[in-house]
């Protein structure tokens, strides 16, 4: 199976504990070689996701002008593109890091928020999947908006944002594009087109703090930094650390203020046993 | 009375009871509708503006770009405009976004960030009261630089703080724009030009904390779009609101950085008792 | 001994008992005069330096447009520049107001972000070395960078990240630019190219939160203005005083996510007691 252009054949049918040896070995590989992770995001994320990527041992780096992206992106472990801000000046950035990305074979990941608010996200969106995203998350109706404009498919808006549709939409993306797609919700779903994974951490009030959806993104580029190899078993385990993270700061939080302090504590502290407890990935299908 | 061109005659003339009441059932009906909330504001302010508003539970959305306003904008319940990083970039897309509010007849909230601060963004502030906000809130030195450039109000620099001379500024630039105008400081002031509202909560370290104006006003622009025939009484609950999870916030806090995190968790938690027990707003003249 | 154009002699040689009384006359004097200080930092850093600025009694002005810059900045009492997300656009504007800030004597700190990441970011900070800033604040990369593109050092990569090394970079930078040169790490250390002083507080968890290091400048930014005739020594001050602030806040820190809200919270708390005695300031050479 090949899950993309950029992974081998990965194994994932794995057991539980498999899976949560796998998401520690991981983490754990991130923590020692620290990469270097080009995040052009938007600029309400930018706070939290250099902090969620500090807070593994990862290096973040907001370069996102044209100017310096010939110089810079060359030298990165993973891009991270993130189109919340998008605007006409940062596109050709944008577009720019990405397709240097492809050309040295640098992992880049890729955040498609509210893809299909305008006309123009959208036809941005479309052209950077062109350029072979080595990973795809949304929430469902963005990774449904990608699909059909993409992909063709011609869903009613009625059923924008039932699970099953988005799991659809996702399988076909993938196939589309080659990129490992996750649609994160109740249940963060990851998948290469043919096979899916479930990931089911995390808490609801997560999505009552800002830029948590930008900030697991970039913790998947971080994560398939450490194992480029293998992107498919490398988003499902971040989704999983992140949710645990999650689980983890929601114990003394008293609301979304709170639980943001805490996930990146969380984050910082993860040990062995505590992913062993929580990791809870299955394969689906 | 006509507060705005937006409101119906508003009932303001409560007692306490009456208003802590109001303000009860303008955030229980943000929580229920989660209005989107569209907002152009500054960089410093992106991330308390957006966790502010999903704490109460309201939809924000930072769509900038001037490409994707005349898509994005007609949909959004309320506008939110503030100017505290202006630039010649962002000049067109924030002006784009209010006449597009205009036009649809949907409420647009200005924040008129150091108003005073150069002859370009005093400009640029004139032309946007031109096109007719709901509701504009501002400190006392804001209002008053508004107030004398638009009405020609001429008093001296001397008593540019005072709290009285903000106080007929205020008046003046709501009977001169048609605008529900607020005041914040010591004790915050709303006024339709003729009757004056005060709201007595908050603490004062909140000043401490970047960009707590600036989530006011987003807040302020959530209960407009809850509670769009009442911008008057709407301005002034959201101020009260966010003074008590200020002052609840504050019970735990040792310094600014604890009370910032102190306050988004009161907003998400703050139930009708506590808005009952801490509510002081009262009609002042 | 000149320890830059904008400073008399200063008399760094004192016990560390007379430092820390320094460093409490300084803070004192932020927070009695409240310094307005011009930042144009980077897009990832506003947050943090803005409520570090705030915490100590400073008045952050986030003024970052060109249009402004001729009318704000003649009044501020110092310039704070970071070129960490640095564009073509926001370019012209921080030379703007850094060449604004020489013509009307105002004190100016300069934070070189990754100055060698890009030959465009290179290139812009030696130009902005030309407009003399006061103090420049980088971690030995930085100064080594900019040290050996402006002074003609020319070690080899081995030797990067000497401490030893980028000491003799920021004797050679200070020489040549007139500025006071501090390079932050394990030691911080301050020199005017003569004599060198070493700031021995701090922890290093504070490595793991985004824009302490911008932070930290900016802080020094209000130190100057506080002190504007002894840069030397306010650079000194500010560094430790911000190194004591994280080491009080480690004291309650569960990881970087809680050191982060104590460091404001203590910043905002210090009282001389804590200054006189954790204050760890001496001269080196």
């Amino acid at each position: 199976m090949e899950s993309s252009s950029h992974s081998s054949k990965e194994e994932i049918d794995k057991t539980e504990e498999e899976w949560s040896k796998k998401a520690w070995e991981i983490l754990s590989k991130v923590r020692e070689n620290s990469p270097l992770i080009q995040c052009i995001t938007n600029l309400v994320s930018m706070d939290l996701v250099a902090n969620t990527l500090l807070a593994v041992g990862a290096s973040p780096a907001m370069i996102i002008s044209s100017q310096e992206i010939p110089d810079f992106t060359p030298q990165v472990n993973a891009l991270y593109v993130n189109v919340g801000t998008l605007s006409s000046s940062l596109l050709p950035a944008i577009n720019s890091a990405a397709q240097i990305a492809g050309k040295f074979r640098i992992p880049w990941v890729f955040d498609p928020v509210a893809a299909g608010s305008s006309g123009f996200r959208l036809r941005a969106c479309l052209d950077l999947l062109l350029l072979k995203p080595t990973v795809v998350r949304g929430n469902g109706s963005e990774i449904i908006a990608l699909s059909r404009a993409s992909c063709g498919t011609t869903k009613g808006a009625d059923s924008l944002h039932e699970s099953k549709d988005a799991l659809e939409a996702a399988k076909s993306l993938a196939q589309a594009t080659g990129a490992v797609v996750a649609v994160t919700g109740a249940v963060d779903i990851v998948t290469d087109g043919k096979q899916v994974i479930g990931a089911h951490n995390g808490v609801q009030m997560m999505q009552k703090i800002t830029a948590t959806g930008c900030s697991v993104t970039a913790l998947i580029a971080a994560f398939v930094a450490a194992d480029p190899t293998h992107p498919f078993e490398a988003t499902a385990a971040a989704l999983s650390v992140f949710g645990i993270a999650g689980e983890l700061g929601m114990q003394a939080a008293k609301g979304p203020g709170s639980l943001r302090v805490n996930l990146i504590d969380s984050l910082y502290g993860l040990d062995q046993a505590s992913i062993h407890h929580h990791a809870k990935i299955s394969l689906l299908s």
